[in-house]
């Protein structure tokens, strides 16, 4: 099985209490792809501006990852420029720049269109809704959002929420997309507004995971030291969707161990700045700590 | 086994987006001992005034609570006012009048000494320590605190944390005792200090478990409505520390136990005012939310 990601590719500028990395190799579709490699087949779909440096290229094939559907257009590559506090919860956002994003339309070949899962990552809901439309055949798809869309776009996204077979989304997300302060009222007003399963990631504290019939709650792997939350939710999707794709029956089941698998890869995520700790893994380092997480919650 | 509960008897009034209770039965020892027992023999060590309502006895009583050990002395009782907004996270107090509690001075029976298990509910450290002191051969002790007695008697409240099995603790407190914004690290920060074990709570985030060698962490039940937050966190003391009483063996399996139980009397707590819901359980409920919990952990 493969998977594809679709989504940034980046040049992050990003300061923690702990440093300052500037123009380093970001974007939601790296961080999902990057995570996603040490599970299955990857492929990118994404855009990059000629600027884009070949060592951040190579990296990304030494993980085995599919480039081929990467465009190089002139022009620059996409760049944020975030900044955490002391408490190290959502970034204040300084700058973005979307250079060549910003006329991103990716049309799926006939390769594409015969991965088996798709995730879209974070993305204007038309876009999303425009490759939900060219891979109606995929057997899995999942979408994550931003509270910009949710903000803008609010119609288009509940669109895209019902297309996918799964929705991804932070607490403070979908606390705004429901108008509940109440957690697992939000979770279940997200299925009632058409999802078929959702995924409420809650940082530190884990997540929950709601679908019309079960439910769902992990803690988080715990840490002691966060040097960068970049990117975490795209690895946690990246380690959840890789492990899935590679998995030979879809059920609660395999499900749930696919929900630790992402909560893993988001661990290892943040305990480095930008990619340094996630794209350094390998099988035997996850499953050591998928194991050590095993026995931090059982009783 | 039985579990010797010392803390306050109160007349809480309590507003929440929900409702407003006035001079409802509430303090520390009173969920504490309720919740505890549904599990093991109970005996509270408090102090109440001449207006403490006789039907808050005899429900307490109702309860198989043993009540030889609460003063009733000349003057009003103990109150308590708070107000929850829509988050329903911590209270703001709007009043506290200590009237019979402020000269409460406990002496331990004969028979108090040989309870094998002692709750010091929230309480003056020094006062915590005088009951340490008086009941040192017990076999289990737990202590609870607020940010107060850390602002103005840390040294004090050291020495209470070193000198009992475990202490309790929320996650705000235990980042304002070690100064440390990551939980994790305040944890281990606490077994630092000299503390055997220590719980954090982290409400509707469930709680981690910290001790030398081991660490636990599990998320809270979820609830979709919570009325009234209040008592939750003696609730789910009062559920560990009675499940621990009546259990054979003190061991890892154990306290995980423990801490599941506690954290369904804590769950059954806020989802009525006051004691509405606490106070009316049975074991089979108990039971049933024990497993539907399991059940949505699992993976």
């Amino acid at each position: 099985m493969s998977l594809l990601v679709i989504g940034s590719m980046a040049l992050d500028t990003v300061e923690t209490p702990f440093g300052k990395n500037i123009d380093v190799l970001g974007g939601s579709a790296v961080y999902g792809s990057v995570s996603a490699s040490y599970f299955t087949d990857v492929k990118i779909i994404s855009v990059i501006g000629k600027d884009f440096p070949k060592a951040h290229m190579r990296l990304l094939k030494s993980k085995g990852i599919d480039l081929s559907g990467v465009q190089v257009k002139k022009g620059k590559s996409f760049r944020w420029e975030g900044k955490y506090d002391w408490n190290l919860n959502s970034p204040q956002t300084l700058a973005t720049h979307l250079n060549v994003l910003s006329d991103f339309r990716p049309v799926l070949s006939d390769f594409d269109r015969k991965c088996d899962f798709i995730f879209l990552a974070n993305n204007d809901p038309e876009l999303q809704l425009d490759i939900i439309s060219q891979a109606s055949p995929a057997k899995f798809m999942a979408a994550d959002t931003i509270e910009f869309w949710i903000n803008n776009k609010r119609s288009k996204l509940i669109k895209v929420l019902k297309g996918v077979d799964i929705f991804i989304i932070n607490e403070n997300e979908a606390r705004l997309l429901t108008k509940e302060p109440n957690l697992v009222k939000a979770a279940k007003a997200i299925i009632s507004l058409g999802a078929r399963k959702v995924i409420v990631k809650k940082g530190e504290h884990g997540l929950l995971y709601v679908t019309k019939r079960s439910f769902f709650a992990t803690p988080a792997y715990p840490l002691e030291t966060i040097y960068d939350p970049t990117g975490a939710g795209d690895s946690f999707a990246g380690g959840f969707l890789g492990f899935l794709a590679n998995t030979k029956h879809l059920n609660e089941a395999s499900y749930r161990k696919a929900l630790i698998y992402g909560t893993i890869m988001a661990s290892y995520s943040v305990e480095g700045f930008n990619l340094k700790v996630l794209s350094a893994l390998n099988r035997r380092l996850i499953e050591k700590r998928y194991k050590e997480f095993e026995k931090l919650v059982r009783f």
